[in-house]
């Protein structure tokens, strides 16, 4: 069957800084990132010849898809938003591969937008659920505790044990964080434990005595219970931020750059809410999603080099790296504990700092994803930039609690 | 260039009766309008690969897009919402004939479905607008009423004259509404006006002496102003409802009917918000979308024999009949008096009752568009039935106060 394989090339990409961004409204985001691609691949908003607009929220508080027409001097061309939960970033790029691959147009923007603070969002907590019967009442750390709970009973983990992986996910994605100039926590979580003690000795309060940022992180005070067992370092940010992809198609990319980068694979796949499905310890829509992007590729998982994964709380990366085939189920957080997903080791996971560190816009943090990539394979990553020749990478971006996911598949060729 | 055209055909659609469907929440809805679609087709939802998803508010009151998977039993499939304020229908067909298209699915459903009563939907009004800094303190009917107003002074029709005309929009498309069993309203206004004689007969209250139905529209008490100059019977209803459309890949079509409708047209365009735009009496991305779609199918205006345009209120669909290039500018409103496109006109519009009679349930609507062409393009539109052989219609679809617009064209072959 035909896809859209070998007919999409990315050119450019542009990333906001990720944050609390009380500097800046939606408008201002959403410019600071399209106009950063344009940069990159040479080219204005007048080249562009449709927009697809990935944003959870900003409809809620009243503002309409092509309102980003003006800021973004696109009027006239077609501006479509798409929505999916936080899997909204990787359907706008979806979308618009089909626009492009499908012949409609040569060169389309990808936007991912999310301006949460200061707008009057409501939240997406308890009442916004995915079903309107069961896991309305569910908050998204309830939810991801109870994948949490059963991923330590069905490998037979402690809850020390326990605590002590998720924790591992949490030290490193913030110490990539901090080598990530965009991330909204550029701090390592032993930097944030001197911090609190600097604080306390300033203010003359009682200085805590924490040994290291292990004590730290078992410190009821320093690092409460959020939803068990996940406190507060292992849950995502609330952040602010856009991220923009520039997509042409594959016969014209090379007339903006000597190194695109080509999107070979993408699977989306969609599932039941927590409540109704068999098994805990791994996303259904992750692997269906997963197998898709591989097959259209054809690539396996070994072959991939280099992954951002949606790490919303420390957990859920342990279970994408084993819903996406990097290692068998169960044996994720040994490999996490080992230091194979580190920045150094042999299967770097979240080099940008994951949705953990790097922060989490919701729309926006599915096409921040693809800036990393776009970044890393390029050789453009900086002081986080991963060894070697990458070929073959790859983004997982999660939706819900897991009741769909998109996974792309991205080729760098010689 | 190459576009969607001759890549994608329709194979079977379905609809649920618009209205106050108290009876009915989202998921019977959506079930409703999906199995109709199933049927029509011979198929089930085993055979469908993804499934585009168009809805303004359900996410707002907190069901997410694959909530439907459920109830449509489509899990595992890749599920989108797409969402452009009341072109959301025909973004979710749009998108769907990129999927199908660009080789990704061979079959697909997009699905648009509102459930606005007994939802808590907080409404569409006022602070709910495109522009967070203007258009957001103007409901629709007042930026409706601002083109109503505008198109009467440019052409140079006395408040009189106007209110004639768009009544003659409202008593054509309630004409129409009673000869088709899906829609909201299957009453005359005449009938409406018997209706409200005989209540007052019966409650013993003083009994109205409307001489006839414009007797009827002029009465301040019978047909209330809501924003100059728009009355009661200018605006479309508040409508739950569902449409649904099957798409395949042009070379399987036949395998499912002998007689599918291809898509040989689609064009969307933004605009600026009201406020910022040079003319009011003209929607500049119905223009630009609709120039986009003929020039797709390469087919001219005078070719289109039926075409279903957006009437959220009257005003709307004298210049949709324009900007459509129908009719040239300033003369919509005379071939609406002279009958030109009532059911037996020579340019039959809105034959379904339009938004303003069969209702106007948001995400669904634009959907529900395409299933009137769908329906009298195949002759079975009943006593609603357009004489003639239907080879070429349209369906246009506006969003906002015309920030967004897309415009398709079907072909029926011989």
């Amino acid at each position: 069957m035909e896809s859209i394989k070998d007919k999409v090339a990315i050119i450019g990409m542009g990333c906001t800084k990720f944050g609390e961004r009380w500097d800046a409204g939606l408008d201002d985001l959403a410019i600071e990132a399209a106009y950063e691609a344009y940069e990159d691949a040479g080219i204005g908003p007048n080249d562009i010849q449709a927009c697809w607009y990935g944003s959870v929220t900003q409809p809620m508080v009243g503002i309409g898809c092509t309102h980003l027409a003006g800021p973004l001097k696109l009027h006239g061309i077609p501006m479509t938003r798409v929505e999916n939960w936080c899997t909204t970033g990787h359907e706008a790029l979806r979308n618009a591969c089909f626009g492009v691959a499908c012949g409609m147009y040569d060169m389309v923007l990808a936007l991912g937008v999310e301006k949460l603070k200061d707008t009057g969002f409501p939240g997406l907590g308890a009442g916004r659920g995915m079903s309107p019967v069961l896991e309305a009442r569910r908050t998204a750390p309830g939810s991801f505790g109870m994948i949490a709970t059963r991923y330590f009973y069905a490998y037979g983990l402690s809850p020390q044990e326990g605590k002590r992986v998720i924790g591992k996910i949490a030290v490193k994605n913030h110490h990539n964080g901090t080598l990530n100039p965009k991330a909204q926590f550029g701090i390592t979580i032993a930097d944030w434990m001197k911090k609190r003690v600097a604080s306390a000795e300033k203010k003359g309060k009682p200085i805590p005595t924490w040994k290291d940022e292990w004590d730290f992180l078992h410190d009821d005070r320093a690092n409460p219970m959020i939803a068990w067992p996940l406190r507060l370092f292992d849950c995502s940010p609330i952040t602010d931020g856009a991220a923009a992809v520039l997509l042409v198609a594959e016969e014209i990319a090379h007339n903006f750059t000597g190194s695109p980068i080509h999107i070979i694979g993408s699977g989306q796949a969609s599932d039941y809410a927590l409540h109704d499905r068999k098994d805990l310890t791994s996303i259904g829509a992750a692997r269906l999603a997963g197998q898709s992007a591989y097959e259209m590729a054809g690539v396996k998982p070994d072959q991939i080099q280099l992954a951002e994964v949606h790490d919303c709380f420390t957990i859920a990366e342990i279970v994408a790296i084993e819903d996406l085939g990097f290692f068998k189920p169960g044996e994720g957080h040994r490999m996490a504990e080992e230091g194979v997903t580190a920045l150094n080791g042999s299967r770097p996971i979240n080099s940008s700092g994951g949705l953990k560190s790097k922060g989490h816009p919701v729309g926006a943090s599915g096409v921040g994803q693809s800036v990393e990539i776009w970044k890393q394979m390029r050789g453009e990553a900086g002081e986080r930039q991963v060894p070697g020749d990458l070929s073959l990478a790859l983004t997982h971006n999660v939706g819900a609690t897991g009741q769909t996911c998109v996974v792309h598949i991205y080729e760098r060729r010689a």
